[in-house]
């Protein structure tokens, strides 16, 4: 059984400050996945770590910059959250490794991903817990943009043609029109209404962007809060159900 | 014009030093290559950073590992290296980015590694300069075994065909039996006898398995010393050609 599990940036970090790692979350979530009996993959998205980066110079998962500066810090951004989520897991024995996407991936000129993950299957099979996160991308004719922790869950689950799909967000799942979570999503027209933008900067989409996503997979994928990880992990569907 | 340039582990650090970089040889380095007119891909080994903690570990290209812990600690000690060295070529003006081999290269069960490489190339013609360093890398089978600096040099040649290879060495050339740098390498039995061991813990095979893996190359290859690293970037060849 391999899961794909996104661990939303906002989730694990302090949004709103530039670069703040939110201890406690992260903490919660990496004892959640200690007790995790699938292959796992890790994706963590940005939250204030890439996003404020990404913004500042301009760059999209469209808008690509040639700036070198501008990717290295994006990039070295994305890579000391990506430690301390290794810290974190490594610290309660999840045996967790660190995978850079930018020294993986690339867009072609269309945007398409060479969805090269052989290494990553390789790491499962020997039963290590790869830790991705969202990155900047050397773009074919446009330098380099962003992929998304939510694009590299979806590209991920795909090539490693995964049994799951966990995406552990701010919020407990999906909201409707009137606020209240729904149970199960099977198209995107039924909940285009009710998912609007994220609250902070977000380069990178959204609620709608997740949904969209998430809906191609072959998997079944749940968007659920930190305090249903456990459930998550322990095989169970809380949140909403988007199949 | 593609330039593939590896720079020694023991050029760059001091290698019976843990973790110590040389800075005023990375100093020259970076210099010499701010220079460069050529598209050029940068390879740097492990030196005292990478090397002892292989040894500690009992891992090497074929002895692999399934310790998490191992593995961080091997990569790790190379991302702080390729760090520093990044860190020199923008302060030169040098458009660098990391590339680590552990995100984006497996070995399959035979050893042979997957050439997946597409995003170097990218990043090259995007006009940056890709920095790789020796790592380790998923094993089919086998955990994660150490992926050298001299073998990426070679896959990365062959990959993106290159049109030439320079390798930065602790010594002026390939020296034959009375310590005479030879001018010129055709095949490894006329230098089988002279081609010794390297002088310090070297995981990775030291000169012998230099010269055998760059005869296998397509491009023509340079050894040369730190010296003669402004020689190279500007087009010339010096100490022993091998081809």
């Amino acid at each position: 059984m391999t899961t794909v599990l996104k661990l939303g940036g906002s989730v694990l970090t302090e949004k709103e400050r530039a670069e703040t790692v939110d201890e406690a979350a992260l903490e919660r979530a990496a004892d959640a996945l200690a007790a995790a009996d699938d292959r796992l993959v890790v994706v963590h998205g940005g939250g204030s770590f890439g996003h404020h980066h990404a913004a500042a110079h301009g760059v999209s998962e469209s808008a690509g910059t040639r700036d070198d500066g501008a990717i290295r810090a994006i990039h070295g951004a994305m890579t000391r959250l990506n430690a301390a989520v290794i810290e974190a897991l490594a610290g309660v024995g999840v045996p967790a490794v660190p995978v850079h996407p930018f020294s993986g991936i690339r867009r072609s000129a269309d945007g398409a991903l060479d969805p090269t993950t052989a290494h990553v299957g390789t790491m499962l099979e020997e039963g290590l817990v790869p830790v991705l996160h969202g990155d900047v991308v050397a773009h074919e004719g446009a330098g380099a943009t962003i992929l998304s922790g939510d694009e590299l869950v979806v590209v991920l689950a795909g090539a490693l043609s995964a049994d799951r799909v966990g995406v552990c967000s701010t919020t407990p799942g999906v909201y409707d029109a009137d606020g209240n979570v729904i149970d199960r999503v099977g198209s995107f027209e039924a909940v285009a209404e009710a998912v609007g933008d994220s609250d902070a900067t977000d380069v990178t989409g959204g609620m709608a962007g997740k949904v969209r996503a998430l809906l191609s997979l072959d998997a079944p994928a749940s968007v659920f809060g930190l305090g249903d990880l456990p459930a998550f992990v322990d095989g169970g569907e809380p949140g909403t159900r988007i199949e």
